[in-house]
């Protein structure tokens, strides 16, 4: 059943495709090893992340965008990744009416799906959706992601070129957070131009981009390795001494074509970026750096899994009482559960 | 010297705190040390999480909070969990500056944080520094986070009470992130009920309440269960069969004493449901599932700080290699390492 899926997601079934990315999203029995079959045709899409502060007309810039792709005959999958309502269960933005423009053409196809598992941010059900739309052949892929935190920092794993929305006039704290995920941008966009304050908008980013950007995707890695009190990884050392300046795009995303502005610009700029990368050799870099960091997770769930499998349940509930008594500490808790199994030193 | 540290905050040093939290947010040596021998002074304080999207004034309510503590003669730990700039890697709201109100009082202590980790949301610092402030005394702890997205349930996993603040007149997106994290909420809360649209926003969040409210706190170790592949914990089997439905209650924070209103309702529906968490015996239950959590995340860094040092770094590289060349899938990469290491099955 689950073989017959892959070949019609490989033949460019779209009907096949919307199947197996809801049984990925439930985490149906037969997914992993969908994936696993599907994983040697992937490889070949452009993952372009579209993230920014609520209010900055992502969805209506991801539309139009998608047009552009289409307007150079290249098929491509969007995923809008969606809070989850915590009462339905399922995505709840009324924005995705919007992207019903695209609807009726085969050469696009639309997703969204919900944040669901609270932990691990932009969940694994998203990068599995991206590499099964790579393998059905989608040439680009659009991941829109809404809000700011952990969701916008994961989508710098997946996508080879990360599109960071702005808008003018939003609030103090909307800034603030603007400034938190300006450091994963790789191109810049002041959607909205034509609103009061853009030119104040795209002074300040001017600013801070004059300040100085760290190459944020190199220290991928990094954050991981220091998260997990890792030692430094080969792969990382490798990364090659390139600078990539974030161009700042000004963009007017209306649903009316004739109102449009700057979207020839922002693919430009994504394509240049993509360009940067391949020549400069961090394209290599990034993509087993992404590699290592999935397998590195991978492998510490099943460290996980096959340690709590051996251990007696018993055994954890006596060292938790152990620690709300105050009489272990939450590090000494680990070192007795490691002894219990026979792991100590 | 660490001990000394420590032996001051838990006299009462306001210096030594600060010094201590400088030393845990930048991750110097000894602090592990530190915040084991603080530990067993711990348990005492109550954390409070306060929460909710942008621009509804959570730092003006925090203040009236911290104030209204006061009046009732308990001390105050303040924690403003910001985004990090990502030039300085300072915290960058100025918010801060309105809560300089409380800054002559002695028995009230602020902390900025920045949340620098980007991988696991509301750091690994700020829970640490929770404990410190519980150490040195302080009665209650006021946890502040901004934006949406990861922090927001991290903080439920730390927090005794989590209040959720929303605000009338907020863009989509805004709602939308509203509504993935009513789901959090023990208290909720319509600041500047002042404003137009108040009213609409009080009726759609109630509609939402009658909905039915889960209770989402017992599904905490669920959830990392779920993304971690792990099997059910004994713990979470005990939750008691008890509701709570988060009272909604409409505030004016503003810094001027008399403009305020809704803050006593606010103290007393924190205070209720800190009653009905004993009452019920969900206080302990949660406190056993926050150990367990912590322990579990401990132990899973600890399998992998092991299993990496075993591991020759020759062999990471042509494992990530080899699933580049997609001959091998990066679950297969994972039974090649775990092989490597004389741990296949």
């Amino acid at each position: 059943m689950t073989a017959e899926l892959v070949d019609a997601v490989l033949a460019g079934s779209r009907r096949a495709l919307a199947r197996l990315l809801t049984r990925i999203e439930n985490g149906e029995p037969g997914t992993q090893e969908a994936l696993a079959d599907l994983f040697p045709h992937t490889g070949h899409a452009t993952v372009i992340g579209i993230t920014g502060a609520p209010g900055t007309g992502k969805s209506t810039l991801v539309n139009a965008l998608a047009g552009a792709f289409r307007a150079e005959d290249r098929t491509v999958g969007i995923i809008a990744v969606d809070p989850t309502s915590p009462f339905s269960g399922g995505a709840i933005l009324g924005d995705r009416i919007r992207m019903q423009d695209r609807s009726g053409d085969p050469g696009v196809f639309i997703r969204s799906m919900a944040t669901r598992g609270s932990l691990g941010g932009l969940a694994r059900a998203v990068w599995d959706a991206i590499r099964v739309m790579d393998a059905a052949g989608f040439d680009v892929i659009l991941v829109e992601t809404v809000g700011a935190g952990q969701s916008e920092v994961d989508i710098v794993r997946v996508a080879h070129t990360t599109v960071v929305v702005e808008a003018p006039g939003l609030g103090d704290d909307v800034q603030a957070i603007k400034a938190g995920i300006l450091e994963i941008a790789d191109v810049l966009v002041v959607n909205k131009a034509d609103r009061g304050g853009a030119s104040s908008t795209v002074r300040a980013l001017k600013a801070m981009l004059e300040l100085g950007h760290p190459l944020a995707r190199s220290r991928l890695m990094g954050q991981y390795e220091a998260a997990h009190h890792l030692a430094a990884s080969p792969v990382a050392a490798d990364i090659p001494d390139a600078t990539w300046v974030p161009p700042l795009i000004q963009t007017i995303a209306t649903s009316e074509d004739s109102g449009k502005s700057g979207i020839t610009e922002l693919v430009h700029a994504i394509a240049s970026h993509k360009r940067f990368l391949v020549d400069s050799g961090l394209m290599a870099v990034l993509e087993a750096q992404r590699i290592q960091l999935e397998v590195y997770e991978r492998l510490q769930s099943e460290l996980m899994r096959r340690f709590i499998h051996a251990l007696p349940a018993e055994r954890v509930q006596t060292v938790v009482m152990q620690v709300r008594a105050r009489t272990l500490d939450p590090q000494q808790a680990v070192f007795a559960l490691l002894d219990t199994v026979g792991e100590g030193n």
